[in-house]
């Protein structure tokens, strides 16, 4: 008898955005005339640019002659890639990487839910509160947890809650844990983590032989020039993190997917008898029994972001951004709401007013002003009160969606 | 302290695929003046035929423009390209499928490597031998089975033997199994599967609550009208089966990255308790949070193959290759060779004379024609005595080697 994996079965059924979208649908329905502005899922508006698109032709083209036709590429993706990605993204910030380090895969979704894989059932997870949910449900999958309980949250989960008054960087856990997952600048709440901050995370996971599963995808938003992009910016990071990168934000990628992975060959993790096993052949191993590379124009196009043309017009349509975030923050501090994150991450997270369940909150603009965010809340019990809004829009749409929200 | 999976450890060092990358390369830098022809690894090397490329071209412009840029797609895939799958694939011959049973992925390695996540632990599962390596090295990783004993086979699997005997269709199990691995046409026996066959499979897993992974990867290479294309051919198979499908092989996508999966909404798994859970919603779930979608580019010159001229430019191609196969099977034949396979899919498969070992009869072709081809036994024990040459090449060069064996 084909038996199921009865871990997928403890997972709460509402995933937060198709439940927000379940919301807009109905309200849409009900109400045809209303022009809803959508800040809410993190997904880019601005179309890839130039450089970018002049690649992904010439890569087309290259597909359609005998002679430059590529079938199947390295699974860990194409050296010119990859060391385009460890020449600007690392060493130009005085970290080596070396080259055996970096997967190329399809996406930080697919990297940090997969990554799990190469560890042990029996490895205490913590993660911070809110957290992206793919993070928790990739290891309730796994059977890494019990039930859920009360506020969604699982059994034998650690949970480090991120709020206002920790500046939303968690304090280290009281008890031992194995796996921390962190991410900055971080979703939801656009909060960034300062090298002393990371330090203490970095020399906690050194002295508890714990990893740490760093997810950088928006570090393209960082502005302040003393807030670290990596990791591996903090020295004996390689010994004890695994860093997650990707496109998606970074270049307008999320339709076209490219990420990447570094697991640095100095990461080890352990037998049950206490033997160190390189972490780095064990990844290798699984990416390429169950991954088959990304697609060779693909992989061109995110080359194509190193250029000096691609650098000079991702940073635009990043400005762009960053500037919707800019008007985000000022309007609604000028509305009495108090705001963080919006300065070096593409979201804005703020406190509701009165603590205003975040669904509440979600219902009340999507009716009263028709603009659509996310709730705190979706992201875990510690969100709840707060509220997220992305940048990801044209001025134009942000300003009027910040007129309307004026009006409430 | 942090794990390892030691699962991983398990396997064994040397995948197929790098081992004999190795020995080619040591043989091509002792005697730089050889001229070697690749009839070895799986891969296409006809390009991209000019309806994808076109398509290919206007969904880069698409995503140069705001008004048609496309950032997240459905993680199952766009519904332009999931009907078009279902009304040329299915409809057309006489198979019913909703769209909701279709998922749209990045590849067949990913979905064949991927899909024994979302089933127990406790589960039997049956392979072929010779097999694809990937149904094996994904369930020891995820901890289905015991140790390697001699002879590569792990502990806790049940190899059903395919040899020229069986016709390279296996026997039932005589014990009880819950998953069972299935691929026709065959990779790498090039064996075909009729409906009678494939019958008794779906009958066995119907009486049996036993569920079979369906590789239909090179079901584009059937010539011969009576072989079934898909599983859900067979009457009932939609409660037992869940189906693989690869533009790879169709439409050399070996470096373009597309394939789709399907999970009928009829299929169940069971709880321990006996209670039955509908299989579709929980790969569902799988897909939607390890996975974020396929490139647009990509899912838009997957849809192109299914036009009125790709349609005829695919088959053109595949032609080519299929006659490749017809002047392998016919010269090794007139070498005094026993030959299988290369009618209904792109790789033939002999039996080594004298019974000499694949690995030996892998450097007797390299050393003395400079022909790479695969040795049976890396696919399983009881393809020793047995060697796989693909038809992925250009007609000249088939010759070529053909003419180089015709001297040993």
């Amino acid at each position: 008898m084909i038996k199921v994996n009865e871990n997928f079965l403890k997972l709460q059924a509402g995933y937060l955005f198709p439940e927000i979208g379940r919301r807009v649908r109905a309200f849409a329905q009900a109400n045809p005339a209303a022009s809803i502005i959508k800040l809410g899922i993190g997904d880019v508006t601005e179309p890839l640019c130039p450089a970018v698109i002049d690649a992904m032709h010439k890569a087309v083209d290259e597909m359609a002659a005998a002679k430059s036709f590529r079938g199947y590429g390295p699974e860990q993706g194409y050296e010119f890639l990859a060391k385009t990605i460890i020449d600007n993204d690392f060493a130009a910030r005085g970290v080596s990487i070396d080259i055996g380090e970096i997967f190329i895969s399809d996406g930080s979704k697919c990297d940090t839910g997969n990554i799990q894989e190469i560890f042990g059932l029996d490895n205490v997870i913590a993660v911070t509160d809110p957290v992206y949910p793919v993070y928790v449900d990739t290891n309730v999958m796994a059977g890494r947890t019990g039930s859920v309980k009360e506020g969604g949250r699982y059994e034998g989960i650690v949970y480090l809650p991120c709020t206002a008054e920790n500046n939303f960087v968690p304090e280290l856990p009281t008890e031992q844990v194995d796996i921390i997952y962190l991410c900055y600048p971080n979703n939801p709440t656009g909060a960034i983590a300062t090298k002393a901050e990371l330090k203490k995370w970095v020399d906690y996971a050194r002295a508890n032989k714990a990893i740490i599963f760093f997810d950088a995808a928006y570090e393209a938003y960082i502005k302040d020039s003393s807030i670290p992009h990596s990791i591996y910016e903090i020295e004996g990071a390689k010994d004890v993190a695994i860093e997650f990168r990707s496109f998606s934000k970074t270049a307008g990628f999320t339709g076209v997917r490219c990420a990447f992975t570094v697991v640095p060959k100095a990461l080890k993790a352990y037998k049950k008898d206490g033997t160190a096993v390189e972490v780095n052949p064990i990844w290798n191993r699984r990416h390429c029994t169950k991954f088959n590379g990304v697609s060779y124009v693909t992989q061109a196009a995110a080359a194509a972001v190193y250029s000096a043309d691609g650098k000079k017009q991702v940073k635009a349509i990043i400005d762009l951004y960053m500037n919707n975030a800019k008007v985000i923050r000022e309007s609604l501090a000028s509305f009495g709401y108090q705001v963080f994150g919006g300065e070096n991450a593409p979201y804005v997270w703020l406190k509701t007013k009165n603590n205003m369940p975040s669904w509440d909150f979600f219902d009340m603009l999507l009716k009263k002003a028709n603009v659509v965010g996310t709730p705190g809340a979706g992201f875990g019990a510690a969100g709840e009160g707060y509220f997220r809004l992305s940048a990801f829009n044209n001025l134009a749409s942000v300003k009027e969606a910040m007129q309307r929200i004026s009006k409430l």
